[in-house]
């Protein structure tokens, strides 16, 4: 069972097609116009000096490689040449960089010739790591083959450091990505130093002393051995997708089975419910998982690069076994806590996404910068490149096949092409997803058998789910109408949340809700929504996903600042828009969590 | 209209007398060792070397000072020769050390002699401040008058410094406290020059620029142009009683009211419940007022010194004009956020009172030290000793006189001693106050008109409010029976406070409860109390006030993350113990604002 390429499928409409649209017409120019401006892509040339400005940074390499990969998952759609220029030049500029033995990183090169794989947190190999991704999508799009030519003459260089001279002051990445690299690379080519290259560093993390720098970085016991997860959220994202994915390459359950329970303890302990992942202040544990449970709202980290991390671990542990637990988690990631971090206008960015706004309090820890100011490019400006990427790209969660099975994982307005035994086929999904949770299947030129996920928040649907999925038999020309039912619900989380006893998530589908100040004024947590009131979903051609009136109360302001409770209440219609929308219109308060009665 | 002193009631039992008892038996011995233990007493022989242990530190002789005001008091109501033996060799240093010219500060005498008045944060004129107050209370407890004398001739010293040279590198306190020892200082001795100096300093804060250092300090605009509190809330809570006790002194009503200005705007905007004020952590506004309505559970400050400081501008507030709001808020200070602050046992403190505990953030945010440790001495050790001087003496808040009209602010088992014109009489006050309302008054020796406060959480009284005060008419040997109905009171806070937004706190009487996990179990904040549930008040002998039981519900524990709402409940009795004593057995989670339905 493989999961279908991203390119088979084209968007036709709707929710994902804003989206879609949005990538190729905004936010790939807008991401390449701020690399370009903080000298992100010069610095390739290696010549910059002291006193020029645009210092290079050791981790800009990874920046541009994601943009690559993404505006190559956009040409392999449909060709973007300037895009494809700049992508040639920087590849021109890699390869004559280069050093002999294969090292390239731009920064190092330029800037700490003499300490080349001395820093563990060089973050040396996670730049690698996603050039070796930009090169496999780079050739995948265009033909184009020098980057993938470099990225393997890079591999062999980092394979003799690592693993045959064990020359490098540390012995496994500080931040790891370049796992799951070289496991694409092995998919993609077959070179099998890529796949041992990736298992060498894979089951020797957590195996030697000098590499146990701190708790955050997943090294302080074997992976095998892992039952928690701990430290910092995007690393452990993208390893324990790299670990998903080289269980399933080597068909090892025991080390599926340690993905599973690490699956697990995420999503059932330490996610948000916007499928957000990761802590704000946490001492020495920035960016990291805290406790069971300890889910804060205005403090949560949540960065969006997480999201996607958390989101490609779901993907492949999905490959590796049909469980509609992943899917499930895939589409909240990417309807919610993924989505935010990108402004409706595409231009703009968020790097963490917390789940509450209180602007009194905000300013008063956070003093300058205003929450709605997404940033264009910031510092560490790993998330909007993630989000071109991923954008472009979004069609790769959708469908699995086996045979002439073809699973569903996600809904979007799209006509996907299918080999179905030699025979090429189409199958065609109407919808306005998620407006409506009408989904019209039609394939065509061939009889599938079409598994259709049955998401977590149904709660009525017609057949027998087997692992989350619904089985329909569709003979070519035929067409199958699911009918999601769309109720708002209330959402609660586990007693142990202390965060949020007492107060209730609203959901429609696969959306997250919040209430903004802007539309409900102040004092956000003093509103009550009134579980049997009535409600109005609404479109709003601001949002590309409904918004919704419902009935609520608040409390009468009054002066004193303690008094006997009394259960005087002004009736309010609580205006709710999506998540992914919030903060758009301008600094202005935000909550998720709400009281219901 | 004065207030009566201390020394003229005597408590005979009850919950003042539980406290009466213990600060004579146990506290102030143990915060004489642990002072004792760790030099403080020591240091006053300015003899202290490099290489010796326990160094110096600029505020110890506000330590010891306290100490010695708190056993003064003790001493007037019945002589402690072994005490007094202390504090008069610690005078006899004092005078032996202090300068020709009248400094005197251990710290600077023996270890910063070069930087005396240099540093506005050296803490010597609040040091000062104390030792000013100490001398005052030991003269007037015990006739020794060496320690007034030597004060006496500091502040003649400090005058010329200030006032007439201005040699000093700064013009008004860093840390305020000695404008309100100046004035006592004036109310018992009439020297002039004591007024004039406080005078000096607070009509000169604010209106010099090298004293405008923080926000943390009142220093930014002139005192008698404040609208709003800010910055650090003990400097802010002895400064207010200077300024209020100045404008009852001098008769001006410009100043009442900026005063009264200012102390609505912290009672009605910037308190918890429990009477405690300041935020913990605020950059670097530390120990700090917030904004309006930022109130927050786990975070808040309290500390103890700061619920003192506020009790005390109440209490010169309340001098100065008649008003329930101002014993109304002694009263909930006295039974919560002060008393708090040392253990039941009588020899630990803390120095921070927050409105809640969740044990596994507070081992997550500060690792180490459990809440219920509440430290013996800590190294700022201003709390102990001002329990030691307010708990000897706290019956300076129960009376006030005007001719034979008499003002009954605070309820204790008690006789008090009045002088009717000239004839002697005697006002006893029998109770057991807060466990019921029923408070039996008996005058002896004379009529007086007898104003009893009746306190703001009562809905249901006899007669008419004055003030706040209902008047009754006492013959001589004639009783009064004031029936206060102790009902369990939900209170709700202002829909500003957003950190306590669907929640409530249980109070009855003056007495605020909590629940802590070791009655309660964990995950205190999913308990609902049952508004029309049964209650029980119960005595238990390790609380100096009622215990209560109540119906409530929480939900049951349940593995999912996340689920759709429902609406089972495990019914549960809900037990609450007076917030004074939390924290008492050991570590465990503790909460205030619950959920009520």
């Amino acid at each position: 069972m493989k999961h279908l390429h991203f390119s088979d499928t084209h968007i036709k409409g709707g929710f994902w097609k804003y989206y879609s649209d949005m990538v190729r017409n905004v936010t790939a120019k807008a991401v390449y116009d701020r690399f370009w401006e903080t000298g992100r892509f010069d610095a390739f040339r290696c010549d910059w000096e002291e006193g020029m400005k645009n210092r290079p940074h050791r981790f800009w390499d990874s920046d541009v490689a994601k943009w690559i990969e993404g505006i190559a998952y956009l040409s392999e759609i449909k060709r973007e040449p300037e895009f494809e220029k700049i992508a040639d030049e920087t590849i021109e500029l890699i390869e004559k960089n280069q050093y002999e033995n294969g090292y390239f990183n731009s920064y190092y090169i330029r800037i700490e010739p003499d300490n080349i794989f001395k820093n563990r947190d060089g973050h040396e190999l996670y730049t690698t790591g996603h050039l070796i991704e930009a090169a496999i999508a780079y050739d995948k799009a265009t033909g184009k083959d020098k980057l993938l030519k470099c990225m393997i003459k890079n591999v062999d260089h980092i394979y003799k450091v690592f693993v045959e001279d064990k020359s490098a002051a540390f012995n496994t990445p500080g931040h790891q990505e370049i796992e799951l690299a070289l496991l694409k690379l092995y998919d993609y080519t077959k070179y099998e130093k890529a796949l041992s290259l990736a298992q060498y560093f894979i089951e020797n993390r957590g195996k030697f002393e000098n590499d146990k720098v701190s708790h955050n970085d997943q090294t302080m016991i074997p992976l095998r051995e892992l039952k928690e997860v701990d430290g910092h959220c995007v690393r452990a994202g993208y390893l324990f997708a790299a670990m998903a994915k080289l269980a399933n390459l080597t068909h090892d359950e025991k080390l599926f089975k340690v993905c599973d329970n690490l699956f697990n303890d995420i999503t059932e302990k330490k996610m948000s419910i916007t499928g957000g992942i990761g802590y704000h202040r946490f001492k020495n544990f920035a960016e990291a998982f805290s406790y069971a449970y300890d889910l804060p709202n205005l403090n949560a980290y949540n960065e969006t690069c997480a999201s996607i991390a958390l989101a490609l671990f779901a993907h492949e542990m999905l490959e590796a076994k049909i469980d509609s637990k992943y899917a499930d988690i895939i589409e909240l990631i990417n309807f919610n806590g993924f989505i935010s971090g990108v402004s409706l206008s595409g231009d703009e960015f968020f790097y963490s996404n917390p789940l509450e706004i209180d602007l009194k309090k905000h300013y008063r820890d956070r003093e300058f910068q205003g929450p709605s100011q997404r940033v264009k490019v910031f510092d560490c400006s790993c998330c909007p490149p993630n989000v071109v990427r991923m954008l472009s790209s979004i069609q790769r969660f959708m469908y699995s096949q086996d045979e002439n099975v073809v699973y569903c994982h996600q809904f979007a307005d799209s006509e996907t092409k299918l080999n179905i035994k030699g025979i090429n086929a189409v199958l065609i999904q109407k919808t306005d997803y998620p407006y409506s949770g009408k989904i019209d299947f039609t394939v065509k030129g061939a009889d599938i058998k079409l598994k259709i996920r049955i998401p977590y928040w149904c709660t009525e649907f017609e057949g027998t789910k087997e692992n989350g999925y619904i089985t329909v038999d569709l003979k070519k020309g035929e067409s199958f109408t699911l009918n999601l039912p769309m109720n708002i619900h209330f959402i609660e989380a586990n007693p142990n949340v202390q965060d949020n006893s007492g107060r209730y998530a609203l959901m429609r589908g696969p959306v997250v809700y919040c209430m903004e100040g802007i539309d409900n004024g102040e004092n956000l947590r003093d509103i009550t929504i009134l579980e049997n009131g009535e409600s109005e979903i609404i479109k709003d051609e601001y949002f590309p996903a409904p918004v919704i009136l419902i009935d609520g109360e608040r409390r009468e302001n009054v002066n004193s600042l303690y008094k006997i409770k009394d259960n005087k209440r002004i009736k309010i219609k609580a205006k709710f828009i999506p998540y992914l929308g919030y903060e758009n219109r301008g600094d202005t308060d935000m909550i998720i969590w709400t009281q219901v009665k």
